[in-house]
């Protein structure tokens, strides 16, 4: 069973990657809905909550973590893979892995929560990969919200975007890492502000396709069934966390409550 | 002791008048930050939280209770008062039995969260005063972010509260109640947009008054000192969350994370 948690429901954009990369691989995932967001919190918090999730996802008989949210991955993997024995997969490093493959000019941007730009993770990832490339990050804490109320075309949220991505746009990047689950929800947005030019990165894409590599290379974790099951736990659920989950999977979701 | 509770740092607008109208009595404050916000989360989950913050400011020495949040307020009073034996003080009624005085049209206006607005609590309480009042009632969940993010005089804030105060406006009514402790740091941009003609009604102060009215006439239940102390607990402190804090105090605050 692969274990997907998210401090809500940002995260079922890995989820929904996963899905479609690996069909016949079971899925467990849980959204803390009840503690949302993550990524304004603190990093002690944080990692409190992440330890919780991922004994409920072990509990569950996951054999394989995948921290599907930006803001847990940037300050708790590594108490995460300390404490537990299964595979600990994040969502950072196979998003700045592609960005150091694809950016030609080396200046990358990163948009992410106040937790995952603080932490310095992609900066640090990056540059340990090569030094010379320079990492712009901008936080826009405004972005969840804005999601999560399905303001995807509204006029508030372009100019937001663009407010946010101006700092981006001036430091000539040519690539820009979607670094929270939640922002492939506004890509066309972000691509029509950032420019033509810019290549986006999504980690929930880039995530899938890791932990796909990582399957085939340990096929001994997690079997293959012709007909996995995929199960959708949450701390709590709403109309409105509900409705974003039904627009990130195109189909009629159901949030177990536990 | 008056203890006081909120999802977060809204509930301090409460904190600060009760301070203001009670100088001589004892407070201990408590800010659910690690869980906040509130607003969007179904009415169990707050009610679950509400009765942990409940039994933290007990501990601590709290002989009344102030839910220093409305949308606690909404849906935990009635559980709060079943459970324990102090007095259990919330912040719709005192807020609603205002907007009853003064409005002399008979419409009145609600903007709140989503957790307050979906509960009913302002219509119900109201025409259950007077069922000839037209209660009107909004949600506005991106205010909470921006006012967290201190977007306080962003051209993006004014156009959202333009968004919002319209169905209102619309409705011509002559009284608006601010139905989040987060609200009074709007004030002035929403008196701006509504209309000078509409009186606004903040329910913090409202509550302050409410309770200094209380504590006249049972003396008993919390003593005046001439030293009395003042304590702000949060179960997470945020670089964010102590700045909205001294913004709505105008002082340095400290913290204390439990």
């Amino acid at each position: 069973m692969i274990g997907i948690f998210d401090s809500g429901i940002g995260g079922m954009t890995v989820a929904r990657a996963v899905e479609q990369l690996l069909p016949n691989y079971p899925i467990v995932y849980y959204g803390d809905i009840a503690r949302t967001p993550y990524g304004p919190k603190s990093p002690e918090t944080i990692i409190n909550y992440s330890i919780r999730n991922t004994e409920f996802l072990l509990d569950k008989g996951a054999k394989l973590i995948i921290i599907a949210c930006n803001s847990a991955s940037s300050v708790a993997t590594k108490t995460l893979r300390d404490r537990f024995q299964v595979p600990i997969i994040e969502v950072i490093s196979p998003a700045a892995e592609r960005a150091i493959q694809i950016s030609k000019t080396r200046r990358i941007g990163i948009i992410g929560t106040k937790a995952t730009v603080k932490s310095g993770i992609y900066q640090q990832t990056i540059n340990k990969a090569n030094p010379e490339f320079k990492v712009f990050a901008k936080a826009c804490p405004l972005l969840v919200p804005l999601v999560e109320e399905n303001w995807l075309n509204k006029r508030e949220t372009k100019m937001i975007l663009r407010r946010y991505l101006y700092p981006l746009k001036n430091q000539q990047i040519d690539t820009l890492v979607l670094g929270c689950t939640h922002y492939p929800l506004l890509k066309d947005l972000i691509q029509a502000r950032i420019g033509k030019k810019v290549q986006l990165i999504d980690s929930s894409i880039q995530t899938a396709h890791y932990v796909k590599e990582y399957l085939l290379r340990h096929p001994e974790i997690v079997n293959e069934q012709s007909d996995a099951s995929h199960s959708y736990y949450a701390s709590d659920c709403t109309e409105t966390a509900l409705k974003v989950a039904e627009r990130i999977f195109h189909r009629p979701m159901e949030l177990i409550v536990a």
